[in-house]
């Protein structure tokens, strides 16, 4: 039993980490929320948020109870071996711990705009950050606390990581979810509210007098905070249980328990890492996240070291060290290359905005061949590190080399507390800067607030690169844990050659299940994409609507029915969720069932290197689209007007951060938990497949 | 020695195809080109095209010269059991046949376009479609011809398959530069026309007062015939000689003659369906297509059964026509599919549409969605044929399973000759009402030739299906012969278990192989739809500045410096065609030589299943925006103009048809040729890989 007590430790870090935030939750909650009317705002996007979350979840609960008979009743009837309560038990539990990371993130955030906005004016830049940044440190907390605190628990229980392998599968469906509406949402709110708002009507950005302006303000928060919490919570939670799984069937107990030593190390350096993020007035907010994150990363590295030698022997423990520092390191490329990929300072940017010279149609042909560029170089650094992982684990025993893949994916998703804190800071940013626009505080708020919003403007961009790679990551451990699985399902014996699963490629079967698989991202992506122009649509013709009807409304006189735009971006986000969540569980399990588990592994595999390409494309050609229009706002190539006119330049731009927009907030983001979910369904479903 | 015999039915049917193209040819150029003003037309488009084709075969010689020693001095220094000279006389009569079958096709199509625009206007519809499609049999059976005369010379003169590879491997490399290059031609021709002729100079399509329009006929012509008839020719050849190898390791010599049979069959069935092509004035000429096309189906299946039956004996023989039946099914199937999903009588071209109403981002959205779900059912397809195929085959023997993928290859291949008929008939129609508006015809014969040239559009986009699908199984032909290359390969019997390949999924090298391949096709993509966009740049220039610098030119009386955009658009895709070549035949290389075989296997795994994938999503998107944009022309939702004053809603289907015409007529076809290349690249190094 001395074994088992190491998971009390992950248990207790994660513990830690929950109190930690919900400590600093009180601490916001003591701030000042300013004027009246910045409460009323903070309020109504609160109450909007909420309510979002509410349907939301209230929407997947028949969902999560067929589920969950499904797996305890059907599961076990399939195979006698199978114990159906607790699969069950830690599906539901992953489920609400998904959803509770969500409340309180969203609680906090939504709660700290008017905050933030407040402290930038009555205090500075230095304490807008800080309270921003506490705000975003809640989400990012919660997020790792309870995914550590809730795997741990599950194993204290259960004593088994296959058993507990539910509470990922729990994570993800929930996760896929709130992804995907959550992108819908936020992306139907904001083009409906620019463009009839911004173009048509000629009113600011955040300006009281549009309709849509709540909605995109609850947009912010359902997309970049809820949505991005859930995907990382997902990754977490997958991960550790499937390098838990991994670690088990190599190297026994001790195996089983490291990945959970390492959650909570990092999870302690992402604790005291959000001390290191401070700046004073004048000072570079980008520079102390900056700070924060490698002191998180420095402090993880060491922790993992010396317990990787204690652990596993000088030797193997020193390799196996190395694959969780590949992770690390993957992590920081990616978010360079992303950053290189979509900043405005860069060649790629540079050249969408210049092809716009000629027109809209030029712009979107170089985004998109930017997009797909971009895909290239961090394909390389993910093979660099699958090799690398593989070698470092292999060091003493060549067959040990699957632990290393799990590792590195362990090691990025390790410091997830701090990435989600700096992703969910810029939300909470931008909505500070629509409360200030929206308040009519004195200008040199809004600026304060918008230095703030490009820095999450970046630190998002980091974010999304780190979920891509932790999906993939993620995605690779699920499936040398699915490996596992169909290994000891006794039908499938038949499959393996001198006790290992052989998944040729020269298989007709793993061939078709690999076609089918790269197909599928393209399917989701283009149903999501859809799903925001139908939304959008819909928006806009309120937004046109309330505009006609609503009298004295462009005087600042009628009040605009801010509640039906809310209502109608939550309604067609919850409505166009669900077909791609339905080929996001189902299909595997089609698939799995119908053709075979060498099938299924071909669908994984596929699966996973289409969707990653996808949601870098759609990821990188959205933000550069994005930045190039924002270049040229600052002043480039003529501005947004010459000589008072629209200039053409500007609008081409326009055109092609509108067409970015569904790509890089909503069909981009959902190839993370689409990938994520299949390998998860599978590792529920790879001991009971039938052939 | 008896068996050899049938390579010789091979090469007779060959020659005959042969024969009958160059008669047909001949009686081509007996028909009256008309007026002198059309002659004259036509013979600058002729001159282009030729100077087009000379340059991008001059600018091939140096390169054809480097792999020709590589394949005579270093292969044979890596393993002394390759045989140099053989591999180094294929591969350079597959280079040259290539060249022959492009310099033959293009000759007649471009010898025919004033000769179709006579008929039209002497003789009527009937006599149109019979010059042009004549015109388009040269092509096509040139092509299927050349392919299969050439395999079964080198056949009958080298007697093994495997030794003949290279043949295919000439012929792939010549056909990746022809499409991109050819591809890069035609757009930035037509971009660059009507941007500036159209849209700002407001001059009709094809005016001769444009100084681009002689360069954008050019352009239908080494983009649309000679680009896709190296495609085909490749794809014949590649799939033929895979099929030959997969066969002889399995039957025997009889297993490598018999797909030279069915390419006999397929192709004298070709000639004989090219008789059933006829229409009368009124009539329907895509009936007339049609049935040409079904009857040599027909014809194909029903000779292929006796001829299968007869080797194979009656159950394996069975199995073994039902492979080849699969191959034609597929065809039918994709062929339907594309036209489902760019038709503008269909829904999903019919939303792009709708989705202009609200201007050019949502169009583009739409447009991006409509292609990305178009993969799904043809992968399904491909899925299901390949499943059917190795089901198929294995009746007797389960080990003969890889046969029946070949076989299903081989038939699709087989009707290449008419397929590709019916695709060049389509730039000649094309030419000839570009020719008729520059001649300034009467308006009826322009009547006649747009019947032609819509049924032409139906016809490429058949062609387009057919050259993804037969890409596709030609690659997955490819890998299996590549397969059993490596298993020959004396340094890598340590790869074998029971003597057979063992590419599992679990190996971390095949995964980083799977990986970068997924990754190739969107490096291609993003330096393909780059270099249309700087090419059209040049073009928009140089139209710009004749319009402005010669004098008289918008009167008629001063004449454009035609050649000058000719050249310009040569100069473009010649030296824009040079990096996406060197990345197609270098990374197989790099990846063979520097990962190994297993990472290679990856790799064309992986690039076999996003080449096809963004191959079906950019031919889709971009024939359906073209369609979008012109069933508003036709007058649906506003048409081209409201009131006098351009209509937004067409304007915003321009851009979106501007954004798809690089992905549909460069990007999406270079996959085709990217992943056969890659195949045949693997062949050849597949016995000389060192790890």
């Amino acid at each position: 039993m001395q074994d088992i007590t190491l998971a009390y430790y992950g248990a207790a870090a994660g513990l830690i980490a929950l109190l930690f935030a919900l400590a600093t939750l009180a601490s916001i909650l003591k701030e000042s929320m300013g004027t009246p009317r910045m409460k009323e705002i903070s309020e109504a996007v609160q109450e909007g948020a909420m309510a979002y979350l509410n349907r939301q979840y209230k929407t997947l609960i028949p969902f999560t109870i067929v589920i969950a008979i499904l797996l305890v009743v059907v599961l076990p009837m399939l195979d006698p071996r199978v114990e159906g309560v607790p699969l069950c038990v830690s599906f539901l539990v992953g489920a609400i711990c998904s959803a509770i990371a969500g409340y309180i993130g969203m609680n906090s955030t939504t709660k700290s705009n008017a905050r933030t906005a407040e402290a930038a004016r009555s205090h500075g830049l230095g304490k807008a950050l800080n309270v921003s940044f506490r705000a975003g440190a809640v989400m990012g907390l919660s997020v790792a606390g309870l995914g550590l605190l809730g795997v741990s628990a599950l194993f204290i229980i259960y004593g088994d990581a296959v058993v507990i392998n539910s509470f990922a599968f729990g994570a993800s469906a929930i996760a896929f979810f709130a992804r995907v509406g959550g992108g819908i949402y936020t992306k139907a709110a904001d083009v409906g509210a620019d463009l009839v708002g911004k173009v048509e009507a000629g009113i600011p950005e955040d300006d009281p007098r549009n309709p849509a302006t709540i909605a995109d303000n609850v947009g912010d928060n359902v997309g970049d905070t809820a949505g991005m919490g859930a995907d990382l919570f997902e990754s977490y939670a997958a991960t550790t249980i499937a390098a838990m799984i991994i670690g088990n069937s190599i190297f026994g107990m001790e195996g089983a328990l490291f990945p959970l030593v390492v959650g909570a190390i990092g999870i302690i350096a992402s604790i005291i890492g959000t001390f290191f993020v401070r700046t004073s007035e004048g000072g570079n907010p980008q520079a102390a996240l900056n700070v924060g994150l490698w002191a998180t990363n420095i402090m993880t590295a060491i922790g993992v070291y010396f317990l990787s030698v204690s652990t596993f022997g000088s030797k193997e423990g020193f390799g196996i060290f190395l694959a969780v520092a590949a992770g690390l390191i993957v992590n920081v490329a990616i978010g360079a290359l992303t950053e290189y990929y979509t900043a405005n300072t860069k060649t790629p940017c540079r050249r969408i905005a210049e092809a716009s010279k000629t027109g809209p149609a030029t712009n979107v042909i170089q985004g998109l061949a930017v997009g797909m560029e971009s895909v290239f170089l961090p394909m390389l650094f993910f093979a660099a590190a699958i090799w690398f992982a593989f070698w470092a684990a292999s060091f003493v025993n060549p067959e040990h080399a699957i632990y290393g893949i799990a590792m590195a994916a362990m090691g990025m998703l390790s410091t997830a507390g701090i990435v989600v804190a700096m992703d969910s800071f810029g939300p909470v940013a931008d909505n500070a800067g629509g409360i200030a626009e929206m308040a009519e505080l004195p200008p040199e708020v809004r600026k304060k607030t918008d230095k703030l919003d490009a820095v999450g403007n970046t630190t998002a961009a980091i974010a999304k690169g780190f979920a891509i790679g932790s999906a993939a990551l993620t995605a690779l451990a699920l499936f040398q844990a699915f490996a596992d699985e169909v290994v000891r399902n006794p039908k499938l014996q038949h499959l393996l050659v001198d006790g290992q699963l052989v998944m040729n490629l020269n298989n007709p079967k793993v061939l078709i299940g690999l076609l089918i698989g790269a197909a599928v991202p393209f399917v989701v992506g283009a149903s999501t994409m859809r799903a925001v122009g139908e939304a959008a649509f819909s928006m806009i013709n309120e937004v046109r609507r309330q505009f006609r009807e609503i009298p004295g409304i462009m005087e600042g006189k009628g009040k605009p029915d801010y509640a039906r735009c809310v209502s109608i971006a939550t309604g067609a986000a919850i409505s166009k969720m669900i077909f791609p969540g339905l080929v996001a569980v189902g299909m595997p399990i089609l698939v799995g069932f119908g053709l075979g588990a060498l099938s299924l592994a071909g669908y994984l595999t596929g699966l996973t290197a289409t969707g990653v390409l996808m949601a870098l494309f759609l990821a990188n050609a959205g933000g550069a689209w994005d930045n190039a229009k924002k270049w040229i706002e600052e002043g480039n190539l003529g501005g947004k007007k010459i000589d008072g006119e629209p200039n053409p330049i500007h609008q081409a731009a326009v055109i092609g951060d509108t067409v970015g927009d569904p790509c890089k907030d909503t069909s981009g983001p959902a190839m993370n938990p689409l990938i994520k979910v299949a390998g998860t369904v599978s590792l529920i479903i790879g001991s009971v497949l039938l052939r």
